[in-house]
């Protein structure tokens, strides 16, 4: 399981944070307050965080503070972090967004360390050679990627779906996933060359695991979206941790955190037969 | 004409920024005054200029504050701003997305401001129910996006050419961005809903005009990628703002900036007959 953090600055308590003046820095102080809250009530069921780039930049330079912040609560918590930020760009600035979230950058004075994230999930419309300088990143920080093969939004239907031509584009992209999965192979027989696959469309699950028989799964789409643990069987490997599955508002707004986390970990182990 | 920036903390002037201990604000700080340098020295032959966010964000809070920093700098020049973040996410997270780039977001304290762009890219792989989000927050604040229709890299021919099944995908792209046209039309006959379309395959681009004939085409690809001014004429539409083409590293790293951004603004005059 994987706890999806999508801090939203409007739902804070308004007795939180430090009343200095900046209506930022105090919103920003709040966010990572209650990401931390988070991770301590529900951490414990969790292997991951998946931080919600969109979520923290909207408050600026403080919101990339409070990334980097509660980045260091879900180290120290020991739960791997997924930055999702769906990056994707031409090769060069490709190699950028690598030094962002897995790398450094080196400048005159030193270099200077990007989020360190120990996986980011990447948009793979712009093409191979886009992928590539972020594998490439993740593989010398040590890190994956999880590839966007088919979202589990509603409009995923518009392109994901697009008969292209035989088989459906997403297919064309389960492809492009696959054929990188060497340069992440791990021991366990699984590849940090992931794929993001929505819960919300099942029937396309077997499929998906026969295209990319290596990759680690990361499922948006259980709880508020509808899509249902007893479902994702089909998307599990011949390794129970190929299905990493991705709770945040069902998590994020349940009466009680800890327990709701505690409930879908026992749901997913008894699918995975653990 | 567009001046792209993207900052490479790599190519710093060693002397500058002020020493005082921290290199990642040292950098970002640089990054600021060689930033402000290429405005004032190319900016008098553009009307925009283009952020690549990668190059910004690899150097954390910092960057940010560098961002903003320079966006204030093309603001203080006149020159509108394009933020390069060919961002894209599920509605909720896209929602988020058009705070942080258009919009506001509220907070128990108050609204806090996001970037303001005037506009920024996009990517449509998630479909449109992930565009609406951003084209609204856009329409509210006046702004607007330019979504990655047939970009300039190699890999580019990988999903964006696929056949899908009559065409390829990319005129799939061209009629989600032209039945969206209406919602950021503007006086002249242009949408602000517009497309990111590169120089370095001319030979779609009077098709893509034909598909998308109210859209602002931002052309990436010319000088460094080996895309040539001169074969962009069946880019233009009516109107010749129509076209908008972007250079950043033929101008950053040219002798004189200045000059440079200048024979490229005659050569796009002379091409659309201004």
């Amino acid at each position: 399981l994987c706890l999806g953090l999508d801090p939203d600055p409007a739902a804070l308590d308004p007795a939180a944070g430090s009343d200095d003046g900046d209506v930022r820095a105090r919103a920003a102080e709040a966010v990572v307050a209650g990401c931390r809250a988070l991770i301590a009530g529900a951490g414990a069921s969790c292997v991951a965080v998946k931080l919600q780039l969109a979520c923290f930049e909207r408050l600026g330079a403080p919101g990339w503070e409070a990334l980097e912040d509660v980045l260091d609560a879900a180290r120290d918590a020991r739960l791997l972090v997924i930055a999702d930020g769906k990056r994707g760009d031409v090769p060069v600035s490709a190699a950028a967004y690598g030094q962002a979230l897995f790398g450094s950058t080196p400048t005159p004075w030193g270099d200077v360390d990007g989020l360190g994230a120990d996986a980011a999930t990447l948009n793979p419309l712009l093409g191979g050679d886009a992928l590539d300088p972020l594998i490439d990143a993740a593989a010398e920080a040590g890190a994956g990627v999880f590839c966007l093969v088919r979202t589990s939004n509603q409009g995923a239907a518009d392109l994901f779906d697009a008969p292209s031509p035989d088989a459906p584009l997403y297919e064309r992209i389960a492809a492009m996933v696959a054929e990188r999965s060497a340069r992440l192979a791990g021991r366990s027989g699984l590849s940090g060359v992931g794929a993001v696959v929505g819960a919300t469309e099942p029937q396309h699950l077997a499929r998906l695991r026969e295209l990319m028989p290596e990759a680690i799964f990361l499922i948006p789409g259980v709880g508020a979206q509808g899509g249902q643990v007893g479902d994702l069987g089909p998307a599990l490997g011949a390794h129970p941790a190929s299905v990493l599955v991705t709770a945040s508002r069902s998590i994020a707004t349940a009466t009680d955190p800890a327990r709701t986390a505690e409930g879908l970990r026992d749901e997913l182990w008894r699918l995975a037969g653990a």
